[in-house]
């Protein structure tokens, strides 16, 4: 544990876990961020940060010119390219506009090593586009279902499949979605086998997740 | 309008919108319940009751003997046997617990001369049972889909089909279904054209507005 | 099922439902949606989308000459003029804020082929406003009754009429409104008959319904 | 105050505000609340308690043989017979299950002083009930407008009136109306003026408002 | 009525009820707002209207000169000077921030032809400001109690006092206060005796039912 | 740390904390009760349990003859007779209701050590009843506040004194109380300093607290 | 898919997902799930039921002599003894409260072929208990955390591991627990990594999904 | 009392309860704000407040140079540089985003006298940060456990230490964290004895009650 006086990182992480510490960077002060991303960069050659703005990224972009964004995920990277990726993660959406929290997941879980399949706008009011997916769908080791509005997607995935599904919520939607709320409870009520959730909106949780599933998957427990 | 001191009974409905005045039940004393059944009967020549206990049948009986009780639907009829039945409503259940609301809802829809094609069992977490039955979905003119849990049945017969889809959430569940709140909010979202919602296990007025709409399939508008 | 890489459009729709797919623009990034607009109206030959801002609607002009905006509704078209409108759908709003949405759900009616007849600003607080359009209200194959704030407009209309009365509640209104969960807890809770709901502020959702509806009393059912 | 141990009677209640002392029987224990009675009937010649059960009635009328019953009202009663009762106070229900809730208002009104007319069933999926009503609510000094599911009626009566109406919500309903808080968020969200509501089943809170409203109108202020 | 296309205007409510139609600015459109006022000024020879921005008042005084703005409670009004006042209408505050609805309800009553006591600042949490008014509060015919946070001081005051209560729960406050659900549901659930309530924020509407109690206390009930 | 298979029982409490482990009996079953109370009477020769059925107590009594129940409290003891009682625990209440919490707290409080003030049916409707006891007040180390329906008795003991008031809600009350959801808003909310707040219906919490506070006030830290 | 008219049973489920379909008993009418029950044992011989009661237990006895009951977990079993079980799955619970959603969990996963470890009673508000566990957690393939009350128990957990924790809120708990609510939102906005949540109680469910990854973990894909 | 129109400063809090008036700045006016803050000052040689914008900030300097503006903490101060710093208060934080509440709670507790021992990061996802802390931890009269997302940081340290803990929920979080909510209900509901809960990011209420108990500590109960 380093502690930089405004924060705790857990350097040794990376070594108890296999994953390294990450960077929540929402509601970060500029002057810490730069920090903690170098600190990061420096203890394990590579760092990913979340729900990061473009301004956020300008100010750790100077500090670190190695850090590359994605605007649509709001990822900030450096020093993770060229990853040998193992394993079959299934990332799938309801519609389009999920697609941001859906990279989000993505290029966590490539980040963690992965190898993603992205299966985007194939949501429920329209089965046939899910059902032409099936086997993409079997092929993967877990699978991140990622819907807002009725949140329908992750019963019917879950009805489809032999593996774990992770459920992502989304705040997609308006009227009585309640910001998501709508869509958390359709996928924590699901009335079929093999799912569980994360919070509204969280790719990266499930990514993490979906990530350690999938190791065991291919490299079994490893101590 | 005719007014027995505890209640204004609306004798003009059968003339002035097709179907006569029906009796709700919950909550009502003993001795107004049997009252009210023998008037509307009188004046009808039929009545139908819902959401009534056996205690209320036995009340009701006794002063209507042409009265018999639907133990599933907690319904009370008088008068409404071999009905010629029109058109096609499809009623669907996701589960076998959701039974209860749906027999109130199919009983509600031949009271009301509608002819009625159960399909039940047939929800998303194993989305052949549905698609099985896609040509008998087809067939109806109004389709009522009825489902607790995470409710999310009804998106996915309103991407299957061309006519209008009731949707009825259910209390059936645990949890976080909050008592059918959860299957409410998962309807209301849907993202699937062509639905609408009514409230919590209420099968009679599912029933009621699908029966307006058989009608016009049938009919078209009579004024 | 046209797979254009960021979402999978539903070409074979219009013949298979008769109103062809449309577009909610809500949340679609800009370079995504004037080429979903192009490819709809090159197959269909006319588009609609929904919850369209005016810089969308640039973005979409630019590419698309033949498309129109309406600012009230929030509504962009291209190729809907001169159709011939069939059947009668009336659209009824509580207060004027209600306007917007009643818009959208009298251009989505119209654009799905159906005449509509707009009766705004007839509210329950007035009940003699309401009550001097029985007669329209009384010619419609079904009713969309909007309203915010207490909701009450569908229970009284439902109460004069009957044809389906389609409900949507609308986010207008203030404190304990709460964005218009409790214009939807009152029409879900109606006591009125012949009463079903959508999404708070869903026009379209009322207006697709209503025209399906619409359609099966002026065509009956056609397969 | 007269402190009696296990609780603080204000008995100079009836001197300052004119009414006297009332007894909220739900969740007092057996010992108490005959205690509770009796000194207060010394005290002021007459009593009243709400909220009571059968079984505390008969606890209360061994110790206080004046004490009567009202099974409807679940209230009981001593010395408060042939009282002359001053102004109009009208007492609407929406439906016959609001019965017990509003003889609570009306019992408690006229132990007030109170002249009470019950409008019974007046509810507005039926509006030409409540219209030919209209005089009969004109004559109040104030109304009390009881309703559950989705509570439409105080905005209706609010439009037909120029006194003020006390709303009270009831818990009559089932599914979303959530115990009355459907009915609650209706009338508080009113958009008629001249409302204000009290607690769902409140019906002894809304009358002891009315009836302060209604000496005011007959006596004027008296200081 | 006057139906002016957009809306329906009540010409005839001042000669029915009193008091003469307001407006609710809030939500509506510029071209509206300006041609409602000017209607209302012609027929009433005086008009207000309640949640009102600044840039809507200069809309409003281009078409109407004689309409001032008092920003403080957001209100517009014309031709309403020099009234006489009648009775006594105590207003409350539980702290300052509660001042822009305070000054809402002041004004409308005062615009309804009330006197107006301002008692502002006397929360709970130092009660002997409030008793120290304790006068004042008695020589009211009713009580406009405004409060946020935990909306305690109605409760205080109705335990103080024997005229009607109307209480207004702000949405002043944060974190649980939740927009001023807090307030209200401590003013619904309040045990002391006369007090009833409207929606949050609104301090219109406490001032209309308090100025329907004003004139009844002053004038009886006049038809 | 003593494993008892079911359970891991805290044997070190008393000398790590000096207050012993005590039993939350709610959904213990009866066989792990007894065996739950008498391990811990032998090891601290002292022993309390809260949220006791009278059929538990007999299941406990029949293994600890030394055990004794208060029904009130619904609270089981043994071998805390005697205890020298240090400092001032005020514990009040707002309504005779609201004593079961009350007895709770108390006799936990003494269970700990502490001297205890009852100040019973003292609610904010009547503030002079509250005034009377300030004296009692002031006396205290620390007060607990104990109220239901709209819970404002803490902010007015706040306002009122210079020691901290740890403010429990109950759930006293009906309609839109919500099971105390309301009181503990309130309690949340409160505008006086020096008030914090436990769960509903939690006189134990609060009790444990209180005494942490007495003690320090009486011994200072001690480690 | 076998359709015995009430219900359409999966009986080809065992051999897609390698797990047999099993039976969830509640609300399920006596008659049907006797017939379930022999139906699924004679496919798959073997058959596990959840939330039955023994009245239920009693009924499917009769009809199959096979099946044993427990308890605690509310499980009929029949024909699932001596199973060969692998990997390593840990159930943890916070309390003794929790502990019948535990063993259905336990039970779950040891009838879908999993080696349980059974770590009861370790909640955080004493951490050392879970502390000394560290070892028997970090041996598992996959961490079932069950938790009521404040539910913290799971982000504790998923700070100590490296393999993927599901975790389920319980509704043991009272007032503001809300029935599990309370857990349930604690789990879900966990800020620990490696965390998925199921619906409150559901012990089966996290078996599931649980026993899908530790034969993953075991046995890597299998297609 | 000083009654300054708009407000009624209470000048002799700080000889009544040791602590003078503070000022809460959210939602003032400006003109209002400065002459509060100089009466203030004026009286008791310091003053502060909270919840204050740089912009109002500005107008307080403007009117007294002395004040001074801490931006993370949103506080102004005047007067109260080089006090003597009495016992112990530690201000804990489970991450850094919730820094801004904490040192609202720092600030406050130094200006009314008191020792503060800042402990931040130690979140319980990472428990042996917090362990690592247990002697700071232990040697306090009081603890302020400040956690948003999840909140379960107060269980755990309640479960360490034998002090109380107020615990602060934050709105740090997204998702299901609802503003804070769910860290509220998680501290309510908190297992772990010796905790109680104030707002939602309320700081400064924390800082005053621990100010209280912490004076309680070191100089007993002073009259």
């Amino acid at each position: 544990m380093e502690d930089i006086n405004f924060a705790k990182l857990d350097m040794g992480r990376k070594d108890r876990t296999g994953f390294p510490e990450t960077v929540f960077c929402q509601g970060k002060a500029d002057e810490h961020l730069a920090e903690i991303f170098c600190r990061l960069y420096e203890r394990n050659g590579e760092v990913l940060g979340t729900r990061a703005t473009e301004a956020q990224y300008r100010v750790v972009h100077e500090a670190l010119p190695a850090a590359i964004y994605d605007k649509t995920a709001r990822i900030i990277r450096a020093g993770a390219e060229n990853k040998e990726l193992i394993g079959n993660i299934a990332v799938c959406t309801a519609g389009t506009a999920d697609i941001p929290v859906a990279e989000e997941a993505a290029l966590t879980a490539e980040f963690f090593g992965g190898h993603v399949e992205r299966i985007y706008d194939v949501g429920v009011s329209g089965i046939h586009r899910l059902l032409s997916q099936t086997e993409r769908l079997n092929a993967a080791n877990v699978i991140i279902a990622i819907a807002g509005m009725e949140g329908a997607l992750a019963s019917v995935i879950g009805g489809l499949v032999k593996v774990p599904v992770i459920a992502v919520p989304t705040s997609v939607g308006y009227g009585a979605s309640f910001g998501g709320l709508s869509a958390l409870l359709t996928m924590i009520n699901s009335c079929a086998n093999g799912i569980s959730v994360v919070n509204i909106d969280n790719g990266y949780g499930a990514a993490y997740i979906a990530s350690q599933i999938n190791r065991l998957a291919v490299k079994g427990k490893v101590r």
